[in-house]
């Protein structure tokens, strides 16, 4: 990591590794910019397989959990065939929210390619809006990992 | 249109314009080959609105209409920025199925860029197997427009 | 405009129309989140259109404009089939960075789907690193359309 | 494998796990048929990667190899969350093309998701015309896998 950025505290963190695609790379020989929202996702889901945070769960429970705010920032980009690594770190909040900050650094030389940050929140399907009170099997899996 | 392709004749025919996006382009500067099948789809979608052909009428009379084959050709790639038309041929059978060819066209001079086909058949939601019969509310489709 | 979203002066404004693809739908029946990224771009090259923002000319004059910052916030998703208007907003500054605000509408009722911003900068392509004064072709633009 | 499809012999082959994003699932809740060119396209990296058969020599020996036919067969659907094998197998032709043959499996059971085939030709990068010749580098490789 040649230069620390600002990070806050994480309760959990996943690393998952990725390959770029060719399908990725765009007219400047670099990965799109749009391509990272894809890989936040990709940690997403890897931290979900290690944590035990499934989405089918939270639908299973009633609700669903749409990204309300997305933030990236871009450092050095990736290009064709490297790898990287997706650092997902998951942000506790009081809040009946779910906050994720990412990292993707160049596998490489674990220099950072990009950074960001994703709030998602509780849409009870039922009344279809916004849930304010964290859900209890939300607060029940915070309790299994010692979170608050 | 510079040279003649193989056609088949075409019950209905619909055209509409796209504009190749940025994030379309690969690094060789040209459409990334998969994004073709995006402009199909764009062309049914724009077929279906000028026929009525509507896949939610479809699901509300108990269908889905999965895609079973495609087929592309690619002859001229089109570039960043420039505007293509997808002409869409419904091509009529009797069998329980939804057949599409397609041509996009480089708009500038009307050279083809690709051509292509799809199939897609009925799967009944309620048995969740492929449906053998032509659909009542298809054939009835198919009349309006005076189709076999 | 149901509701006054925050909102910089922009200097230049362009709208434009979309209309939600199939394969941007997501499981959820909605508009994946990061298919807004795209959005965006379509903005920006409509942008680039009608006020001759043109990226060639970046980089004929020498410079790429990558993107180091972007930022979005979902308020009420899009479906599949519906129209949309992005609006891109030109936010002047004196650095040499290209800065633009975004609103998505749902055409229908001009309800606000989606917020968001972007900052790009200029890389100088000789010496591959971060230009920190305006290119000259750049200030020339500005001042064509009165800006600072 | 449950049920054997048709077969080319194929020269060689390789096989690559890949596992369904949440982005590549459609409204229908199945992978949305598109993102199979993608799987394809996983396919050739991972083979090129067990074969040093690597586009960036070929680039660099003055060809790009664009792909002229593309051809998907849909046989039973992914879901979001499934792993999948992508099955490359590269088609011996004295023809100068590349000719790849794909089988996408759901790794839980190997039942076939889809199949499907691809063409590239050799285009040369100093005359931008089709090659006819296969070109002295391609032969070698072939030669040292054994092929022909």
């Amino acid at each position: 990591m040649r230069k620390k950025h600002n990070e806050r505290q994480a309760a959990l963190t996943n690393r998952t590794r990725i390959r770029v695609r060719f399908s990725e790379v765009d007219a400047m020989q670099i990965v799109w910019h749009g391509e990272y929202v894809r890989y936040f996702e990709d940690g997403r889901q890897a931290f979900g397989r290690e944590y035990g945070f499934d989405y089918c769960d939270f639908f299973d429970n009633g609700f669903t959990t749409p990204i309300v705010e997305l933030n990236v920032q871009y450092k050095h980009p990736l290009t064709f065939g490297e790898e990287a690594i997706v650092e997902t770190r998951y942000i506790a909040t009081e809040a009946a929210k779910i906050v994720f900050d990412y990292t993707v650094y160049r596998a490489a030389d674990m220099s950072v390619a990009a950074t960001g940050s994703s709030i998602q929140v509780f849409i009870n399907r039922d009344r279809n809006e916004l849930e304010l009170n964290t859900p209890l099997f939300y607060r029940r899996w915070k309790e299994k990992w010692g979170i608050l």
